[in-house]
């Protein structure tokens, strides 16, 4: 395996996927990370080149851990040196890849990924093999996504102890919104409007310091992952605002807030009371496999060991 | 001191005073929780006339701790029967009490509290003598407030350990709508447009599990302090969706959340360097001491030992 950008979550794959017994080399930019993991004994180097030569006479999996802007260039390298590797990513919002990766000729080998864990810091310094106990992982099964790529990526994300999540790209990229990207700009509203009345500060406590905590968040961070996903959030956020517009409505002419209290308590409970039944029975590559595990991803459903592969041969 | 409703809040009242040393009794309508304090070796009855003969007896100060729609009979009683004792409460919208307890013709000896701490259970069982350490507690600096009620609510707040923060009615309601109850809404409004999401609930992690943890709160005491304070969770409302709404306007025709992003970052870096000098200076009952106080704790000041007060015998 051939893990390209050696961050927080690059990092972290290389160290897990290491300490699964596999086979793991990788490529960092700066010198200073390369040697870095060099010297906690891993296979890191700086010459892309190099790195992605190797990958290709060893047909790795190639696994995309940079930041979003160096994609490009990435991308172009593999077409280059490397374009037969099956190829994965690490990365968010999973639609604005895809395009990328399609601009770039490589969408026959290519199954999105998205481990969805992380800590506040980064760096190959941050890193931790056992960074995706227990995260869902998304790995997307998008029509055009091969079946023997895509159990690569499966067993990736399971060397790594990460929960699996079958996904359509445009199905993780509106739940992002909703569950990340819309949080981050509530937080951000909220920290703003309460900034403005004198005593409040003064006065916070739990609901404003949980409701606040996001907003800690680097404004660069917060910017990227929102601005990327704009196609989806947009709408994440006129739904918000519509039911935040009724609900002002409503207390201000008949001072009740029933409607939208009573809601969001249901829509909460239904969460805390969702279930997350494990994917057995899909054989991977098998007639409609992708519509089932997308199907079976919606309802909850997660993959937590191998499930059984067609035989591509047979 | 004579503590009437001994649930949660009151409870801890009048477990938090005993431990202090002082003398307390209390009243509670249902006999099930007046005997259950008893059992615990507290001085509690069920019969209202009694134990407010009682306070006007030893002219102790009266503390309302009783829900917000049990708060017009309990009045019209102290009214009838203990209309000259010191009278405080410790329920959370401070005007709404504060017109309540002038319609009773009370407003002379009433000295309005709000301890801002609370845990997820209710009742004579749940409460803590040491629920209200180290949390602020709201004393209120009307224009109308007497100086020497004021210094017994200083005490019983001081007793019971906690925090006090000098403010007047109307600022305590409208930061209480910006760092209380406006966040119950967004946390509502976060859970519905997540659960209408097909995926969303299946990828929630961190961020949708804080921004919705008070959607879990029960929508009965949701929509009570809310819909009690519409007069200041109105604008507040109205600000958070005029700053959504630019948002959503920003992103959509530049693909930009810069300014929003910024400025809640900004001002959630504020809350967190927002530091809480002490208040040791102010002599209570001086010449514009309530403008003092109130200006004090705009600023984040806070009182954790007793003022001096100036002498009103002299």
């Amino acid at each position: 395996m051939c893990v390209l950008g050696l961050g927080l979550i690059g990092g972290s794959v290389m160290r897990a996927v290491a300490a699964a017994g596999r086979e793991v080399f990788g490529y960092n930019r700066s010198v200073e990370s390369a040697q870095a993991a060099r010297f906690d004994g891993f296979d890191a180097g700086e010459n892309l080149g190099e790195v992605l030569t190797r990958a290709a006479d060893s047909g790795a999996l190639i696994v995309l851990a940079v930041p979003m802007p160096a994609l490009p260039i990435m991308l172009g390298h593999i077409r280059d040196v490397a374009p037969d590797c099956p190829l994965t990513d690490v990365i968010s919002v999973k639609t604005a890849v895809l395009r990328e990766v399609d601009e770039f000729g490589l969408t026959a080998n290519f199954v999105g990924g998205h481990p969805m864990t992380g800590t506040a810091h980064s760096g190959w310094t941050a890193g931790d093999a056992r960074l995706f106990v227990g995260a869902p992982w998304v790995i997307s099964v998008d029509d055009h996504v091969d079946p023997d790529v895509w159990a690569l990526v499966m067993d990736l994300a399971l060397a790594c102890h990460a929960v699996i999540v079958p996904a359509r790209s445009d199905e993780h990229d509106a739940a992002a919104a909703a569950i990340s990207h819309l949080p981050h700009l509530l937080a951000e509203a909220l920290a703003v409007t309460a900034g403005e009345v004198p005593l409040a500060f003064a006065l916070a406590a739990g609901s404003f310091r949980d409701g606040t905590r996001v907003a800690a968040t680097a404004p660069d961070l917060v910017r990227a992952m929102c601005e990327a996903n704009a196609d989806q959030l947009l709408p994440a956020l006129d739904r918000t605002i519509d039911q935040l517009t009724h609900a002002r409505a409503a207390l201000s002419a008949h001072a009740s807030t029933a409607e939208l209290v009573e809601a969001g308590h249901a829509a909460r409970m239904r969460y805390d009371s969702f279930s997350r039944p494990e994917i057995v029975a899909t054989t991977i590559g098998a007639d409609g496999w992708r519509k089932e595990l997308a199907a079976a991803g919606r309802a909850g459903g997660v993959i937590r060991s191998a499930l059984q592969v067609r035989d591509s041969r047979g």
